[in-house]
């Protein structure tokens, strides 16, 4: 008999993930479905369960070859109960006992944490984190999250709110957050939030741009065509730019202060712009760390991509082993 | 036979505290000595050795009755090492093979970490940290320092500068401050930094204000002397009292929005201030955070006094156990 394998499960509002990896963190499998949000979510655990059974059916294998299953979900995740709620993106409103219905439906011990936690499990195993023991993972996309690991150990905090890190207040008069509060990263580096600060910077500016003429256009623009034009060296775009790289300087750099991690890892759709952002944020990470943090904690573009979600969840089933 | 003790020492320029604990924390014996910097810091550990084995000898007791013996200290330690370097207010500017000396002086294990951590050790273990978890220390002296327990593990970061709030930036476009940066929390917040702010808001003041007369005069004004004059109702020493606590409750808010502890805790001099510091702190700190963390996470004031060092310095010998 070879050595016991793990799956994770990367669960999103479009697709449901799959892999199946060995505890090496290799991928010998992977696959995705549909989810079907429909009728208050209530086929996306039946579609799980279903899918698996059939992979391992598909592979000749059955639950004794598993250590686990681990699963990244939006919503809020108790993980002492294995329920998530408020998965609004899922259609789940009310409490979901996900753990019961998949270990009775596959047989294999299952463990849960929510999406964000998950790839920073991911890019701190098997990618940018080079598997240090301190890894802080940023997903900079429609909203800005992350995963904070220290000592082995992913933070989770009283609440479970830890690595909310998007809700770090940079600009303590800024914009108006979701979250209630002002100022919070997310609103200045998300995806829209770029787009945000791109607005804001073109009211006040008078100089040639293509950017500011499409502004004031009414044309749609997103942060992926701001980059773009900031690349192409389009002078109001290159401020919105250095506005945005400053915010997550400073973040990053407070991160730093405090927890001191091998590494801060970008990751997410924003980070596509890859190593202009990241040289740009790392200005800024230098200017607001002190020398101790800035020679030994380093800004990082994330590798794995869509990856990082299975890999990371499948991390999860590891624990099981203690 | 009765259950083994452990033993902490609070190292610092003017003494060194030294105590005798049961293993649940409960203090029974406690003394102190004064440092002697002299001729490079050469006689302290030489002190410190013969300051043991003396009250042993009072008490009756062998190294067969401990389990170790915690040491917090100022400088760079080397935990794995068991070295200090750079502790100045200690005249020790090479390394000190500290763990060698006391444990062939003595003959009990010997662990040791950064003053600041250890009073944070101290501060969940046995004070307004009720054992909790995930516990955040900050203290207000001279400087801010602080220390970050989190999943019940104190983090030290990939170069030890983990728990650095003192250099948290709280305003991008600050004072400078002694690590080379500006805006520093301590720039603002430490004993010195409270006058500092005050200095500042006094120049642009133009009201009636006991504190502004005194700072016009060129009188030595302290930290202490504006909270006095705060709680007297100075209209300018309120002032500076609500800026002080604005940039802690942003710092404090910021740890909570990316760790989620159930309690940050306020020690050190500038604390004595007591409800009326922590009061305005958290009025910030909840305008600063998300709301599941401004209802899961608590501001706190230190209970310990400075009995935290040597009670979270001797609970680093319990480590010795695992």
């Amino acid at each position: 008999m070879s050595a016991k394998k793990i799956i994770g499960i990367d669960l999103g509002g479009t697709t449901a993930k799959f892999a199946i990896l060995t505890q090496e963190g290799d991928i010998q499998q992977k696959w995705s479905i549909q989810t079907n949000i429909l009728d208050e979510g209530s086929h996306i655990v039946p579609d799980i369960i279903a899918s698996i059974n059939h992979h391992l059916d598909l592979y000749n294998l059955s639950a004794a070859d598993f250590i686990g299953i681990g699963m990244g979900t939006p919503g809020s995740v108790d993980r002492e109960k294995g329920t998530v709620v408020g998965a609004y993106n899922l259609n789940w409103k009310t409490v979901q006992p996900i753990r019961q219905q998949i270990e009775e439906g596959t047989g294999i011990p299952f463990v849960l944490d929510n999406d964000a936690n998950v790839a920073a499990l991911g890019e701190r195993w098997k990618g940018a984190g080079d598997n240090n023991p301190d890894v802080i993972f940023i997903t900079l996309g429609t909203g800005v999250g992350g995963g904070i690991i220290m000592e082995n150990t992913l933070l989770h905090g009283v609440a479970g709110c830890a690595g909310e890190i998007g809700h770090i207040t940079v600009d303590p008069f800024g914009f108006e957050c979701t979250c209630g509060k002002v100022g919070c990263l997310e609103t200045v580096s998300s995806a829209t939030g770029v787009v945000r600060v791109a607005r804001q910077l073109a009211e006040e500016y008078a100089g040639d741009s293509e950017l500011k003429k499409r502004l004031d256009d009414g044309q749609d623009v997103s942060s992926k065509d701001i980059f773009e034009l900031a690349q192409a060296d389009d002078a109001l775009a290159l401020l919105v730019i250095d506005r945005v790289c400053f915010y997550l300087g400073l973040a990053c750099g407070n991160l730093g202060n405090t927890l001191n991690p091998s590494s801060i890892v970008l990751g997410g759709g924003v980070s596509a712009a890859g190593e202009f952002l990241r040289s740009r944020v790392e200005k800024y990470f230098f200017q607001f760390t002190f020398p101790q943090v800035n020679e030994s904690t380093v800004i990082k573009l994330a590798q794995l991509g869509n990856e990082a979600g299975v890999i990371g969840a499948a991390s999860l089933a590891l624990q099981l082993l203690d």
